[in-house]
Parts: structure tokens; sequence; C-alpha cells
């Protein structure tokens, strides 16, 4: 266990400073951050070849390790991707900081004026896995909404997180803000994120990005808040009242647009009364399309469609695969994906009012859609700026986490000697 | 550990059916929760004499075991307090209800309109000791913000709290609600306790009423979410450019007005300067108004004081005592309570724009005031109606604890056939 009093000692360290560096960052105006934000941005570019070297080396000790081909694309950096970083960095440098913001004001009869204003959480714990621009993307937004954060990259990225992470401290020094702002848990240790997991009072929050193995142990064992969702298990409803061109385009768009995303949809539902009106066309535009189509029931009689088996409902497989089952109205579409749901996405083709009302009140997912693909699940799409995942609880952050997501809030509240009577 | 295990089952079997109920209660309109919160009031008011004598059991019982007169006068209940109890329930009847408002709209240039609407958590747990008036108020709160309800009273107050219990649950079924929506753990063992605080999956946030020794119980095991405050170590700082009167008046009102709410204040911090001005004026209030006065450096000098000890600072008297030390200025002040303070509550006397804005900025508690008395850190003098508790937690419920902060939120989203590019 030496290991892990090393690591706890480690993050016992990191975190002391964080907390010191929160205080600062707290009280920081826009100004600072911002000019911070584009510094790193500068850095990153004017440091492409350290990033590129340092790359490299990832890429060599991946490939000894033997990473699938998919993992070591993610890891991968290349001018163009370098390019994209420093933009991200800009992008949310002009955002609107959130910090101070009145979320809401209001008079009390005694007299008393109160508001209640965004504060920075404090210390934010970024758990992640090979992809290595997530430093620069939670760094980011972290400072951005006056939070200090620990990064810990997946050590398979050590040498490129480092090489970017230079670059964000470089932009914290230009600045004049602690260079302890933005910290990266410097070993490939793994007993660091247990550390991290059980770090009381140093960590506010912890956020892991990454696949359904790093979520779910983040989320057994965390004993500090956790924002994050285990999996995107997002349903599309073709209700009787669909308009069928919208559900074609709609549906083709949210399976196909891209498969790896949280948002891609899973589960196909049809009304039988969508079937009875329209046929199998939903299902057949899948097929051309080269999908996947695990078939329920009837649906599985149309040529080119697999049995589904019980397990393919309620299961992500981030695949051009989807499963697809027909259901007797919405209440059925309801009680489907509230058994076999993970409160993501799920969106309703309907162009009647009373059932799409039925679908948002019957379900109680982070994001309800009606009418538009499930791919729209994202900070961006939103109008949040950058986002550093979404979240699927019920406390504090929900959807899309950006840099509003992150802050807390206190009450400022003015009289003039008033007292209690 | 056949206790725990029985007890696990218990909750468990309570778990469950509060789910289920909580999925009932997340789609009723504010009519039924209105109109079951009246049926429970007219219940609280008709039974009058069984929970008196459900009380007098009780009274017995906490008498054998030899409990303070101050436990007993928490546990007792008379007509008065019974009627109390009944008003209580009709006030929250009259809220607005949260559920189904919209926080926030806007639209996308994807032409998609975004909306995030309140909905219920899920199902609260609440725990706390004697007082068993928490039974109906808890019962109110979470009900009236579409939550099932977990409640575990004090043991002591087992057969009033069961009595008032059964008056919320006459309240539900005249309105045709589930009866599980409002649960009381039926048993004195303590490990139901532990069992609800391990209830991951069954109770969304825990909700501690009490004092210290529960609540830090509560959050060193929860494994899951809790709203709180272990402490109100509330400070109250007289500026430099305090206005005298507004000044003694507050101060007087933050320590006396009642002494044992966690919004009394615990330590007085003078300014060098305004002592030079004014004198001793403000510790000589308090030592008229009978408070013992535990000072610091040269104020240990004014007659009738009691020199303070370092464990003074930072502590929660709940009495008729306060401790009181000299600072140079805002600064030190802000330094002050951030070592010391428990981020409850703190208020600023100051006629000075700059310096008030230096105090709000430079703290992070939960609630800051200027010219005004700590004593108004309540839900009731908020404007939110009744409150559950205070929390000085960083994530989602912050202060007061009303229905609105027992709220979620989901995403609605509605296109026209709309698809990401």
């Amino acid at each position: 266990m030496t290991d892990m009093v090393q690591a706890r000692q480690l993050i016992d360290a990191l975190g002391a400073a964080a907390r010191e560096a929160a205080v600062v960052l707290a009280q920081t105006p826009a100004g600072p951050k911002r000019m911070a934000l584009l510094s790193a941005a500068d850095a990153i570019t004017a440091r492409t070849p350290d990033i590129l070297a340092a790359n490299a080396r990832d890429l060599d000790f991946a490939r000894e390790k033997g990473l699938s081909n998919a993992m070591l694309d993610r890891l991968r950096l290349d001018g163009t991707r370098i390019a994209a970083i420093a933009q991200g960095l800009r992008e949310v440098a002009e955002q609107d900081d959130p910090v101070g913001q009145v979320i809401a004001e209001w008079d009390r009869p005694t007299g008393l004026h109160i508001r209640r204003v965004r504060t920075p959480i404090g210390v934010i714990g970024v758990i992640y896995e090979s992809r290595p621009n997530v430093t620069a993307d939670a760094g980011a937004l972290a400072l951005k909404s006056g939070n200090a954060v620990i990064l810990r990259g997946g050590s398979e990225s050590l040498h490129s997180s480092s090489a970017i992470h230079a670059c964000m401290v470089e932009g914290l020094r230009a600045a004049g803000l602690p260079e302890t702002a933005i910290q990266m848990v410097p070993t490939r240790d793994r007993a660091a994120v247990s550390a991290m997991l059980g770090a009381q009072g140093l960590i506010d929050v912890i956020i892991p990005r990454g696949g359904k193995g790093l979520v779910g142990l983040v989320q057994d064992q965390a004993r500090v808040p956790v924002f994050a969702h285990l999996e995107g298990i997002c349903h599309i409803y073709a209700d009787a009242a669909a308009d069928l061109e919208k559900a074609r385009r709609v549906v083709l768009n949210a399976k196909t647009r891209r498969t790896g995303v949280c948002g891609s949809a899973e589960c196909l539902l049809i009304d039988r009364a969508f079937r009875d009106r329209h046929g199998d066309v939903l299902i057949r535009d899948l097929l051309e399309a080269g999908v996947e189509v695990r078939a329920d029931g009837d649906l599985a009689r149309i040529p080119g469609t697999v049995p589904a088996k019980p397990d393919d409902f309620g299961r992500e497989f981030l695949d051009m695969i989807i499963a697809a089952k027909l259901v007797d109205g919405v209440e059925e579409a309801i009680a489907h994906i509230r058994r076999h749901g993970s409160q993501h996405t799920e969106s309703i083709l309907t162009e009647d009012d009373a059932t799409a009302e039925r679908f948002f009140a019957g379900l109680d997912s982070a994001i309800l859609m009606r009418n538009a693909s499930t791919q729209f699940a994202d900070g961006g799409e939103f109008g949040m700026g950058a986002e550093i995942g979404i979240a699927t609880g019920k406390m504090h952050a929900r959807g899309p986490v950006g840099a509003e997501q992150l802050t807390s809030f206190k009450y400022l509240v003015t009289g003039d000697g008033t007292i209690r009577a």
C-alpha cells in the first residue's frame, strides 16, 4: 500500500495548492482569465512542434502496449488537431464570464434586497482517458468559471497532455494568475485516481471523461460529487402523428451522423399506427444507409434486419447498429424508455402537441426533444460554448456541462440596519 | 449484523415504494398536491387529541431515558404547537408549485427552441431528531416539490411523528395520491439510519435536521448527496465606516433575538478604527443585554468581559455568549472569517460601498449580508415559504432549502425535423 500512501500525499499536496489558487481565482475578474486563455492558445500554436514530439513518444508507447487503432486515433495529434485546440481556447476566452452574474434578485417587505450571484465551485478534478485535447478543454472551462482544476489524463497520453499543460501554465503566468490553478497529476500511477476519488475537502467535484469502465469506476468509488453520464442510450420514437419526411430525416441523422457520440440514437421505437400508415420506410432507410437493424417482433420480418435479442434494448452500441421495436402509442414508448433508457436524451417525432407534451411530462431524461435529432445533445449546440461533458444525475449540473454549470452561487443581502422581529 | 440486514431490507422496501410513488408525483399537477396538503392540515386539526396522546407516550419514554429539559421541550406538543403545524401545511399548500416552471428558454440558429424546466429530484430522505413537527414540514415541502420522502424521526418522537404522519397519509388519500409518497421508517432501530445513508439508487438526497452530532455522522457516512450545514458559526463585522446606531441595533439582534438558531451571531469583529471613533459601545450593549462576551486582546480590558480562549473563535455557542476581537480593516476580517467560519452567514456593518463589495467578493459563505442581522438567514425571511433546512455545500442547494431547492430540471427541445450538420 506504499503506492496508495504516496498517491494520497501527492493528491493532498496538489489539492492544497489548488485550494489556495481557487481563493485567488474566485476573486479574479474576467479580464485576466480571458488573457490567460488567449495566451495559452498562442503558446499552443507556438509550441506545436514540441507537442507533436511529445505525442510521438506517447504513440510509440501505446503501440508497444498494443492499443487498438481506435485508441491510437484518439491519442494521435496533428497540425489540424492542435490548431483546433488553440481555437477552442480562444472561443472559451471570448465567452461571457459566468462568475458574478446575478441569477435572481428580489426585495422583501423587511426592506432587505436579496441577490443570488454565481460563484465558482472551488476545485474540480477531471479524470480522462486517451484524448490529450481534454487537457486544454477542461483546463479552459475550469479557469473560465473561476475554478482550480486537477487533471489526471490517461497514462498513455502523459507526454502529450504534459506538453499541452505547459502551454496552459504559460497562459496563467502571462496573466499573473497562480500557476497552480491548472495542475496535472505527474504520474502514470493508478493509485492517484483512487486518491482523487477520496479527496473530500480538497476536490469539490470529479468529472470523468471516457468509456463506461472509467465512469462506472468513478461513480462507484468516489466520495466526492461526480458530474457524469454512464451511458447515452438514446431513444427515438416515431409517433402515429409524425410527419413522414421529418421522421425519415431525423431518424437517419440521429443514428448515422456520428455513431461514436453519446447523443447517437441506439433504439428506434415505432408506433404501430405509424407503421400501418407509412410501412417500413424508416427501417429501410436505415438498412440502405448501412445500419444493422436489430428488430423485435413483427419488424424482424423485414428483409435485411437481424432479430433482436433481449439485451439489445438498453444497450449502447456506439456503432452502425440500432435496436428497433413496435409500440402501441406514446404510453408504451414512455414505459419502454423508462425501463431501458439511461436518462440522457430521447426524441419524439410527432405533429400532435398533446402527444409531445405527454412524452415531455412522462419522461425524466436530462434532455427531451421533439422533431429533432438526438445528436443535438451537446453544449455547443445548446449555445453554452464548449462543454466538459454531459451529466445525467439529478443534482446540480444536468445535461451539457459548460462553464456556467461549473459554478455555485451565494446570496448577497443588503439592508439598512435591518433587524429581524 | 442481523439488524443491519433487516434494516437494509426495510429501507429497500420503503425505497422501492417511494420510487414508484415518485414517478406518479412527478406527473401530478399542482391541484392534487395542494389538496393533499390542505386535507392533511384538516386531519391534524381533527386528530389533535390523538396527537397529544401519542406525544404523552413519547414524553413518558423520554423522561424515563432521562432526556434534558431542552430536549423534552423540543419534543413536547400542545394545542398551540399543533395548530401551528396545521397552519404551516396550509401555507405550503398555497405557495406556487415549482414543478414545470420554465427556468430559462432560448432559440438556437438551428431552429431549435430550448426550455429548461423544473422537475422533482425523486426520493428525499430526511433524518431528524426530537422535533415531531419536522414530520409535517419535511413531508409538505417534499410533496409540494413532487418528491417522495422517507422520514426517519428521532426514536424518542416515534409516537408523535407517527400520529402526524397518519394525518399526512390521510391527506394523500383524500387527493388520490399514492400513500407511499410520504413514508415513515417504522422502527427505533438505528441501523435504519445507516441503511438510508447507503441507499444509492433508491434515495436521491439525504437531509439531516438536528445537532452537530447527527449532521456530522450523516456527512461522514452518506453515500448519497447531503443537503446540510454542520454548524452556523456566523460572524458580524463592524467596519470603520459603520453607522453607529444601525450597528448597535443589528449586533444586538444578531446575537440575542434567538440564540439557539443557526443564524445567531457567534463572533463580533470590530475594526480598530470603529473602536477609536465609537469606543466600546457594542460590547457594552451586549453585556447589558446579559451576553457573556469572550473578548480577545485589548477588548478583554473592558469590565465585564471574559478573556477569550483560542477555541472560542470558530465555535458555535448557541447561547447568550459571543466571541469578540479587534481587526485591522475588512481584509483582516475576511481572513479571520475564512479561517474560523462555517460558510453559513456573515454580515458587514458599513456605509462604504467599496468596503461592502470587498466583503461580498472576498468571502464565499452561502449568505453574506450588509447592514442586516444574521438572524435573517431563514427560508421564510428570504420569501421562499417554509424551509427544510439551510445548506452550506457548494452543490445544488445552498442557503435556505425550500420547495424550489428540492427540484432538479430537464431540457425540453423542440425542432421541426431539425437535424445536426
